[in-house]
């Protein structure tokens, strides 16, 4: 498969219905028995349940039983097309087949589990360049939770403890998808209180933004247009763009100064859209920076 | 015993020597046992070994302990002159002898507990008043660790459970010393992860500042001067003055969304001083502000 390049990208997408591209970020422990606010949501901007909706269990070490466990979520839900992508290690990820899968889905969902495990099996692979088409190029609905969250970001914490206060790596990071290309996204936030952990990550790359999603909870990002909280928690955005931190002065593990910080909790219910004269004249500076940084896509790769 | 007015405050504080007013306050569970790094710079700031210092364990529900547990460490630390202060109950507390032992103290210790305790008994007293003589006209040093760290401030969470996200009425708080008089001081901060109960706090109070101080850590206040932190731990300095929160638009325990809430995490080692124009120019702007705010002394009260 060839590498598209950003003329092919530009031209079909010219070619495209302006189809509205979604990321269903959920930071673990989505309700899968009640309500199902969020996968219900999902659902819907899959394009409802005529839609096809492809699962990938890779990051889960026990696959049969994930794949069991939504197959009945999205059955109850009523999607009927509803299958498990085959990509269980490196050689299926080059299967032409498979890259076939994920560019006619409609939506594809990313199992929690270890997001290591999925990374090392689609890094650089036809079926990485096929997700990448699907968001890009066909406005594919992307959901994913626990680590499924993890590997939409650029950068992603692959290991590290909930450690009490900011210290100096702290954390290890990773490359993940890169969809949501501007952040490094934490799951599982509030309640495995994560904030400390976020942090000590942002000392290193202030860059990013940080963005900690609550269990049952999602952030749903509508590229370049907006971003919304879903469920039952709440996102904390994290934006250090303006801090004063000592990260190259201090030791390994030493505590850091951090200066200036600034943080917007998000509660579910919200919406924060680029659109809205009315809502950015309210938006503190911080948060008009922090918007236009969500919504904006990664490049397309390949 | 007469009140103190405006005027009186001003002469007499011209004809004081200019000594250096400190508050030295505690997140609590400070190291009584092997380097005692806090406990240590008490003694220095009340002035050395020879000092006349003063304990109150109006707030612990084992005085007798306490005061045998302070009695031994401040022994170790070289301190001879040192006594419990007669404050039981509120009788005690319009004692003339009480009042002055107060204003003869070099520096006053107040100890952990229930804060409430403390300030049932204490509040609008002759030693109340005193306690604000000692401090402002005599610049007497106060530390307090723990529920004696929480009545430093004006306002202090009287109670309220470790949340995890921001909700509405989350604490309830009530009124303190009142030495701290722009912030809100919370304790064990880290420790207990009490950044979310302090964020519930502040937006209902969005004109103080949030001040979480870790275990064993020490937020030095050196009034009209400086701010410093010592012992083990962090300072987390929460700045809601330029918040837009929801607070007034939920209901009783409902999620709220902050946005743009700053915040400053202090480690230990470092100081923070209006002296020096070299830090100044690489503060963030909230920084300055909060500093500002910090070391302004409360108003003489009694």
């Amino acid at each position: 498969m060839a590498a598209v390049t950003g003329l092919a990208f530009a031209s079909t997408l010219g070619a495209q219905p302006a189809k509205t591209a979604r990321l269903v970020v959920i930071g673990g422990a989505e309700d899968r028995l009640k309500d199902r606010v969020i996968l219900r949501k999902f659902v819907e901007y899959c394009g409802g349940s005529r839609a096809r909706i492809r699962l990938i269990t890779t990051a889960s070490a026990q696959p049969a039983m994930t794949w069991e466990s939504y197959r009945a979520v999205f059955s109850e839900l009523g999607v009927d097309n509803f299958e498990q992508l085959a990509l269980t290690d490196r050689d299926s990820a080059f299967a032409p087949q498979l890259s076939q899968e994920i560019l006619q889905a409609d939506g594809i969902f990313i199992s929690g589990g270890d997001q290591g495990r999925l990374m090392d099996v689609i890094w650089e692979t036809p079926a990485y360049r096929s997700l990448h088409e699907a968001f890009h190029l066909h406005a594919c609905c992307l959901g994913g939770t626990s680590a499924g969250a993890a590997v939409m970001s650029r950068h992603m914490i692959s290991q590290g403890p909930a450690v009490l206060r900011p210290i100096k790596w702290a954390t290890e990071t990773d490359i993940g998808l890169g969809f949501v290309s501007n952040a490094v996204v934490d799951q599982h936030f509030s309640e495995r209180r994560r904030l400390a952990r976020l942090m000590s990550t942002l000392a290193q790359r202030p860059d990013l933004l940080g963005v900690g999603i609550d269990e049952d909870t999602a952030l749903v990002i509508e590229r370049n247009r907006s971003i919304e909280v879903i469920g039952r928690g709440a996102v904390t955005v994290v934006d250090p763009s303006r801090m004063q931190s000592n990260v190259d002065d201090v030791g390994l593990e030493e505590q850091m100064e951090m200066l200036g910080v600034v943080i917007h909790m998000l509660p579910s219910g919200h919406r924060y859209s680029l659109d809205s004269k009315l809502q950015a004249a309210r938006w503190p500076e911080s948060l008009r920076r922090v918007l236009t940084r969500l919504v904006a896509p990664g490049p397309l790769r390949g």
